[in-house]
Parts: C-alpha cells; sequence; structure tokens
C-alpha cells in the first residue's frame, strides 16, 4: 500500500458510501420522464382521466406492464406510488390491524415473530421492529437462506407468521435462490396457516454481467404446492426510472389481491395515475425496461469492477477477509476478521469515509460476529469508489494492527 | 311537478351522484401542472436532485408552501403524496401500532374509541372500523360538535383517544366551527393523555361565496391551552389541482412531527419530490393557490345554486325536508322525514340516479333515524344537477306515498 492510513486522513476527503442510490447519470436516463409529460397527456388508454380520483388497484396499464415485468396475470398486479418498502410495510401493518385473507389481526396475538435471513437489508428489520414483531436471523448461503434451518423453525412455532427473501442479486450479499430454494419455501409446512413469504424482488432486472439471472416464479410454485395465498411480491422502478418518483407493484393470489384492495381502499381512494402514465409511456414493455437496464449496466459494471480490483489489490493479501463479487444488485458484502467491521466503519468515518454502519444487515443492528460490511457502490464516481476502498483497506489494517496490539 | 316517477324512470338515464370528485374542466384549470413540466425540471431551489431517494418530510419548498397555506413554521408542516386521508390513516395505523409521540401502541389495550360527530366524513369512520376503532356518534351543529356532550365523554372515558373534525365547510353538512367550538376543543380536559384531534382541513381555500370563511389555527390554540401534542391537521391539494395527483400536507407540534418523522421514516425513503417542485412551480405561494381557487368557485357556484334552486322548486313543500346551503365545501345535506332516507336512495337508483349509500355520513353506516342524503354537485354538470334533484325529489314524494299507503 502506497499510502498510511494517517496520510489518507490528511486528505480530509468526504465521501458517502451508505445507502444504494442510483447515480445521477443513471437518473439522466429516464429524463424522458420529464421531457415528454406532455405527449403522456392525462388519459389513459381506456379514456380514464388520470388527473381525478379512483382506479385503487392503479391505472390498467400500468397493472399490465407490472404483469409483464413479473410474470403474472395483471389481475393480480397491484401498480401504486413511488415505493415498494411502502407496500412491504403497509401489508405487515394491515395483517397486524386487521389480519391476513386467512386471519386474525397478527396484534390480537402476545406473540409474532419473522424469519430474517442474515446478513440481510436493514429496512426491512426496521419495519419489524417498529411494528413490534420479533426477529429471528437465519444464515444465508450462496444459494438463499439456510433451508434445513428455515423448515424446522417455521413447522414448530407458530408465532413466525413469515420471512423476508430478497430472491434474486439479494441485498446485500447479492445471494442468488437456487430453484430448489424457492420450491422448499413454497412447499414447507408452516405451523402458521397465514405464514407469508415476503418477496422483494428489488433486483430482478438489475443484471451487472452477460448473463440474466432469473429466480422462478414464486406465486406459482406456493400455488402448486397447495398455499396459494403464501407469497407476497413486491417491485419497483425505484432503480430503473426514479428513486424518489418511480411505480412500485405488489403481485400475489387472487386471494391476496382481493384482501389487500379491501385493506388499501380505506387508506387511499386511488394512486398517482398520472406518474403511472407517464411510466408506461416511458418504459413501454418490458423490452423496453430491458434496453434501459443495460444502459444502467453499462455505468454500474465499472464501479463495481473498480471496488473489486481496489478490493483485491488492497486487502487480497489479509487473511480472514473476503467480499462478494455480485451478479447484480446494488451491493457488495465485505467480510472481514471477528470483532473488526465496527471498528473498521469507526476509523473510516474519521478519514472521511462514511459506510453503513457495522451491523445494519442485522436484526436490532447486532452483527454477532461483527465482521460484516455493506459496501455500495452505485453512487459515487469510480474514483470516488477507489478512493473509498482505500480507506476501508487502510482502516481495517489499522483494526487488525490494533486488535493485534490488545492480543498482546 | 311536470313530470311523475314512472315518466322520469322511462328516461332511462344514468346520473352518478355518489363522490365528491372535481369536474374535468377544475382539472383543467391546472393543465400547466402536465404543460409546464419541463420548466419544474428536477432541481430544487435549494439544488437537492428530486428524482432520487430522499427527504421524507418533503421538498423544503413544498414543506413552505404548505406552511403559508396552513399558517405555520415549515419545520411544523410535512409535505407527502397525493392524498391527506393516506396521511389520516397512516397517523392511526401508527398510533395503533406504535404508540403516540406520549403513550405506548393503542393496539396494547382492550378498547379504542374515537368521537364521530354526525352527518360526517364517510372515510373517517371507515378508518375507525377498519382498524378496530370504537366509534361513538356525537350530533353535529352548525358551529361544530355538541360540545357538551363531547367534553362530558372525554373527561369521562379513557378509552376515547380523538375526534374527527372536519373544521370548515365539514363534510357533508358545510359546518363551519365556531371560535368557541375551537378553543373548547383545544381547552377541554380528556381523560386519555394522548388525545387527539384528527383536524381534517379539507375545504379550507374551497369558498362558495364572496366570504372567505376561516376558523383559529387549532394548533396554536391547544398549544396555548397546555395541550401542544392535541392536534393533527389534515390538508391537500386534490380539490385544488388533481384529485390523483395533488399534494397532501400534515401539520402538527414539533413534537408530533418528530414522531411522525420516526413512524414514517420506517415506511418509506421519501415522497415523490418532483410531484412537489411541479406544484410548487404552478401554485406558487398562498396567493397563487387562492387565485385558483376562484376560478373553482366560478365553476362550482352556480352547480349548488342549481341544486338548490331545483330542491326549493320541488320539495319546497314538503313538511319535514331540509337541506344545507353550504358556504364551501363540495356537499350539501338533504334532510327527509325520519325513515325515508334508505327508501329514496334506492327508488333513485331505480330511475338511474345514483346517490351515495343513505347511512354512509355515519359510523358503521347506520343513520339512526334514517333521514340523511348527502349531495355532491361538483361533478355533474348544471344540466345533470337539475335531472338528479327531479329524480331525488320523485323518489322521495314516491317514498314518503309509500310510507303514507303503509301506514294507512
Amino acid at each position: 500500500m502506497t499510502m498510511t492510513y494517517e496520510e489518507f486522513k490528511a486528505q480530509r476527503l468526504s465521501i458517502d458510501m451508505t445507502r444504494g442510490k442510483p447515480a445521477p447519470e443513471q437518473l439522466d436516463l429516464s429524463q424522458a420522464l420529464i421531457d415528454d409529460v406532455g405527449q403522456a397527456g392525462y388519459r389513459s388508454r381506456d379514456g380514464i382521466d388520470c388527473r381525478n380520483y379512483g382506479h385503487v388497484l392503479g391505472l390498467p396499464e400500468a397493472r399490465e406492464l407490472g404483469a409483464q415485468l413479473l410474470g403474472l396475470p395483471a389481475d393480480q398486479v397491484v401498480a401504486a406510488g413511488n415505493s415498494s418498502l411502502e407496500l412491504m410495510h403497509d401489508a405487515l401493518a394491515f395483517a397486524m390491524l386487521r389480519g391476513t385473507a386467512q386471519g386474525e389481526p397478527w396484534a390480537r396475538t402476545a406473540d409474532v415473530a419473522f424469519l430474517c435471513p442474515v446478513p440481510g437489508y436493514d429496512r426491512h428489520f426496521a419495519i419489524c421492529e417498529a411494528l413490534g414483531i420479533r426477529m429471528i436471523a437465519v444464515p444465508t448461503n450462496d444459494d438463499g437462506p439456510d433451508m434445513e434451518r428455515v423448515e424446522a423453525l417455521v413447522a414448530a412455532d407458530p408465532a413466525i407468521k413469515g420471512i423476508w427473501c430478497t430472491p434474486l442479486y439479494g441485498n446485500p450479499t447479492g445471494a442468488i435462490y437456487s430453484h430448489e430454494t424457492v420450491r422448499r419455501l413454497a412447499r414447507m409446512r408452516a405451523a402458521a396457516p397465514d405464514f407469508f413469504l415476503l418477496w422483494d424482488d428489488a433486483y430482478r432486472f438489475h443484471h451487472l454481467t452477460q448473463e440474466r439471472y432469473a429466480t422462478p416464479d414464486i406465486v406459482a410454485a406456493c400455488t402448486e404446492a397447495g398455499h396459494p395465498d403464501r407469497a407476497l411480491v413486491f417491485a419497483s422502478t425505484s432503480k430503473v426510472t426514479f428513486g424518489g418518483g418511480g411505480l412500485a407493484f405488489l403481485a400475489s393470489s387472487p386471494g391476496n389481491i382481493d384482501w389487500w384492495q379491501r385493506c388499501v381502499s380505506v387508506r387511499t381512494i386511488g394512486p398517482d395515475k398520472l406518474n403511472q402514465l407517464r411510466h408506461v409511456h416511458h418504459l413501454r414493455d418490458r423490452a423496453g425496461l430491458e434496453r434501459l437496464m443495460q444502459r444502467h449496466r453499462a455505468i454500474l459494471q465499472p464501479k463495481f469492477e473498480a471496488l473489486d480490483a481496489s478490493l483485491r489489490a488492497l486487502l487480497g493479501d489479509v487473511p480472514g477477509v473476503s467480499w462478494t463479487k455480485p451478479k447484480g444488485g446494488y451491493f457488495v458484502s465485505l467480510f472481514v476478521p471477528d470483532g473488526h467491521a465496527k471498528r473498521t466503519v469507526e476509523l473510516a468515518a474519521q478519514a472521511g469515509v462514511v459506510l453503513t454502519p457495522a451491523g445494519a444487515a442485522f436484526p436490532y443492528r447486532v452483527d454477532p460476529r461483527d465482521r460484516h460490511l455493506r459496501i455500495a457502490p452505485s453512487c459515487p464516481s469510480p474514483a470516488q469508489i477507489e478512493l473509498a476502498a482505500l480507506a476501508i483497506g487502510l482502516s481495517l489494517r489499522r483494526a487488525l494492527e490494533e486488535g493485534a496490539r490488545g492480543a498482546r
């Protein structure tokens, strides 16, 4: 390494690596969403005045677009506002207060729990914590959650009402669920009759390689396995068009869509159909979206490669250090020797590089081995990523030195 | 009357008078929101990229616009998505599952109740019913809810966690809360320490006469009375710009805004700031909004006058029949002799005019005297309104004849 930690710190840099935000040049790819608004107008294909109230499950052509993207019939797809996180939150809030299609309100029982494959998405865990849902961590392998553990827990405990699933290019490890994992999740026996798979398909089209990975249709798999209402599928265009102004989708069984309509009709008279109309005008269809995603990939892939190359140069020789090389998605997981993640984040912050807090990818923000870091390379430039990787490398080495001194 | 019920029915008309939707010509008033999108762009005044994630409480200039409209500091105003109904639902869902700024989750107690001034807004009552909040009806006078009843109930019962308030041009009676009513709501003793006024200021700028009525600032009144966190104020531009694509606002004490931020940050990374930016560009300020509302009034006032004139001509001589002549808002309440509202709605439907279901303005959809009808004249044309009034008049007379025959 050509620079010491102190020398890096003396540069007084300020780089934010905390969140998986699209870069401005990615947002520019959908400039037509702003420029072509006049062309999109306000009349839907069927003559619906998108300016006015109504259509609580979304504009028909937006639901059809979602159906193409998710491979389900349009009447099993809801097109909503700008955030799938909202839909996930509301699904659990509705289940707590109103019950699912199958059962009574979860809030009436003393204990409600969810399985949380780790490392996982911090915002999933924050929803559980806020709504009073107990979290049970289960390990994630390269092909999805540890299914032995999942099956044993879910079969035994009726308090376990669901599991968070990020089937493709999962946040933050990039795991891709195998066909076998999907099949077992659909088929496993659940002690709770209203057990849910909260299927966050956030990175369905976010490939970083030539190969377009795909996971099996979970709604079909659940239906075949005799659990038609088990899966709630979430997706959005937040990282396709605009992070703050995309469309979110919910897809599930007809029974769950009826349940959702019953619940959400009390909350709203309808989503912003004008933004839905603009999105349909801009993306057109699945092929249109896939063309756009290739342009995203051209921006993102060099950033992931810059990060990987830097980490290899800086940390390739350090025992006990490894990192993921995801085939899609937005994140890299860096695993450091046990007990050194928090200190590395602290030292990086002192050197001007803000990382996601260590532990964020775990329930209650506690990584029991204190060894996982989430790196989000989408927003910074490749040059900034190299600097951030340098900061991480120097901070980790410093943390290991401190540890070694402490152990002496 | 120049026509019989049977003759009217034979025309086979189809008129929908159910909901308070803006008319297309009202939506046209904000065409600039669609046409000028390019001009509004995506950069906020402070350089925020509105396309990306963030700003969970809204774009600063959208919060400032809300502050001007609601007469409160911008840091006490949240600018959100397209629906204040969503904010009301979520406020109660958060209180149920997470507790208010003052107390523990309401869902942990066996009984949670709300006072519902009647006739009131059906969607308020639907939220309570869905979330398992028991509703207690209290009568509405011309100057607001019956405060003797409200004070006695709220002081006595800690299960009563709040009251729905529509302070100005209330849905559906057009009631305007007096200064005295506002003062008493702010000052009254509540057995529940976390008692809320859910203050739905939906028609704050929706005048139908020259006189611009206004109700006192409830947040200030509550603060003066030593109950700073009592009022949650809701408003939106749904009937200013677009019903399906406006901005909603929440305003309250600093303590409640902190609470809201804590709760809503778990649900979303931020609202659609592009639509907020477009709205600021379009409305500019309170004066801009008020100019726009004068143009709405020019469209709406003749419709309310046509309804009033028709009802006078058709029902002016029928004993026990009265109706409101609102000075603002979107609705007219028609009171018919006890026991005849449901049948009138049925007969009108059979004659091709769909009215809001009788009882809709009451908790659990039951009008104990079966005498109230809500009429929504905003969307139909004046000619349709005259036809609808004719249908209502003929249907009510037929219902009264049937009643008289039955009583014989």
